[in-house]
């Protein structure tokens, strides 16, 4: 499976396709291939605002992506949507899987949209929406989006890969607050209440109080403070002052000087989460690992010995294979 | 050093004193002692209600413990007090550092009070309060408070070691969210104002108002809603009746057939925490693998290869020393 570089780098999309086909495919040898291929395109990424967008079910998250991508490809920006979704190869594709979902967006020149990847890999869904990542801004595309559903631990992954994390709500803050995960608020850097159009307009305004609080008690950060916006997404109202929202925490992050700094943290700590994910596939492929690692376990839960010792023989077995 | 064992066992506080000493000592040959020691005393262990207590400085902790554990003593209780503060040996100790903190709590026969050890070995300060805990339990101590100063990591270490987390705040909401670390009232069970006696207290009544609405969009929990209680420490006021929601969420756990399954999980967390830590200890201290290490975050902070062959690299020489 040979990807034609150049192309690529000219934003050829059915290039950029393939070349994410090629770092999602199972076999070592495709995997090896596109490692090289990312490396070797490492100069000509990061050069987008990466934006995650996650929040329940029924909150509106096609509709708001579609006319959120709509305007910044009207202000001549080039939009790549990605998606992570870890139970779509179960559930049939809960996101991004309908191919009606995103009409009108799909069809436009500067819009590259791509449904959720199958787990499986080393670092799973996450690793392999990271890398669609770089190659959509090797093929010059402005604005990475990346959709998940805000119900699992997907939400923390997507938050450590992106600039930008953006929470949508609905405006009835009562009804779905059994939804949101127990977290996810503190991991927003904008809090977006949709819907928020017609008589659900006093309730929003209600919403947003309400999450203000929240969000004053949670976070503390020197140059940002999350804000609460509302918008709807079905009328078009407001997608500009999100935008405008996202490019100015853009500046004041450069300007705080903490936006590469960024970064290259969640490049480490992935790095980082790569080589104990692949100490913990050795260890579970080695009959013998395997074995202690199991006894281990046993033994801590009943008390039998602690963790501290039981680590370290972990660790021993580790030595001998 | 030897310990002896069945002192221990009938509560002789010197000998568990001693026995905390081996646990913390930088020699290997006591820390295998400490280990073997502890193995034995398993059976032993787990009987106890382990409560974490965090806030920030001047939020009156030492007032709040020594008011909270003379209590327990006088309903029958042993009560052990464990410090958990990473800074303490390089400010000088800022908490149970002072020998005239809770002063009347230290005179009685069944406290037991143990200031913050100094970290250092693996797992570090965690490591060390988690088996001072499980000494406590053996020498027969009921009730085990781990007091933590609410400013940095420790917070997280502490309510990962415990059943029940409590943080405690001031009345004044507005003051002293600063001071607060986000995240922070994700992990509370409860969240008790202090001082809210005098004129402070129609000041505490709007905070726990406040902090009752941010905990009911964090929180879902199927057996247990977080609370927020008022008390004052100085003035002896509701002492009581924190008690009282501690063992209804004791009884709650137990119901939902919780409470054993969560210190079992804490285990095996810290088991592969402890794992890591080994892993990561041999990489930093074999030259090569540290160089190769060292060589693989620069390139990948440079751009010039992805946190996946990096991973690899130091994953190969691992197997290599």
């Amino acid at each position: 499976m040979s990807i034609d570089r150049e192309a690529l780098l000219q934003g050829n999309r059915r290039t950029l396709a393939k070349a994410i086909t090629l770092t999602e495919s199972k076999l070592d040898s495709h995997r090896q291939e596109a490692q090289l291929l990312l490396e070797s395109l490492l100069p000509h990424t990061g050069n987008s605002i990466r934006i995650g967008i996650t929040g329940i079910p029924g909150v509106g998250k096609s509709t708001f992506i579609e006319a959120f991508g709509l305007y910044l490809i009207k202000q001549g920006k080039k939009v790549a949507v990605l998606a992570v979704d870890p139970s779509s190869p179960i559930t049939g594709g809960s996101i991004l899987g309908d191919k009606t979902r995103m009409e009108v967006l799909s069809q436009q020149e500067n819009a590259f949209i791509r449904p959720s990847p199958s787990g499986g890999a080393l670092g799973g869904v996450a690793q392999k929406t990271r890398e669609s990542m770089l190659l959509c801004e090797a093929a010059g595309y402005d604005v990475i989006l990346v959709e998940t559903v805000g119900v699992g631990q997907s939400e923390y992954e997507v938050a450590s890969m992106v600039d930008f994390f953006l929470v949508l709500m609905l405006p009835n803050a009562g009804d779905e607050l059994q939804g949101i995960k127990k977290g996810i608020l503190e991991l927003a850097d904008a809090i977006v209440i949709n819907k928020a159009d017609g008589s659900a307009r006093a309730m929003a305004d209600q919403a947003r109080q309400h999450y203000n609080n929240a969000l004053s008690i949670l976070h503390h950060n020197h140059f940002w403070q999350p804000r609460v916006l509302l918008c709807s997404a079905m009328e078009n109202k407001n997608i500009d002052v999100i935008w405008e929202m996202v490019t100015q925490y853009h500046q004041c992050s450069l300007d705080a000087g903490v936006f590469h700094p960024k970064r290259a943290r969640q490049n480490q700590e992935w790095m980082w989460r790569l080589v104990h994910e692949l100490i913990n596939r050795s260890l579970s492929h080695d009959p013998h690992a395997k074995a202690v690692c199991d006894a281990m376990q046993n033994k801590v839960n009943a008390g039998q010995t602690t963790p501290y010792i039981a680590a370290h023989r972990i660790v021993e077995s580790l030595r001998q294979i």
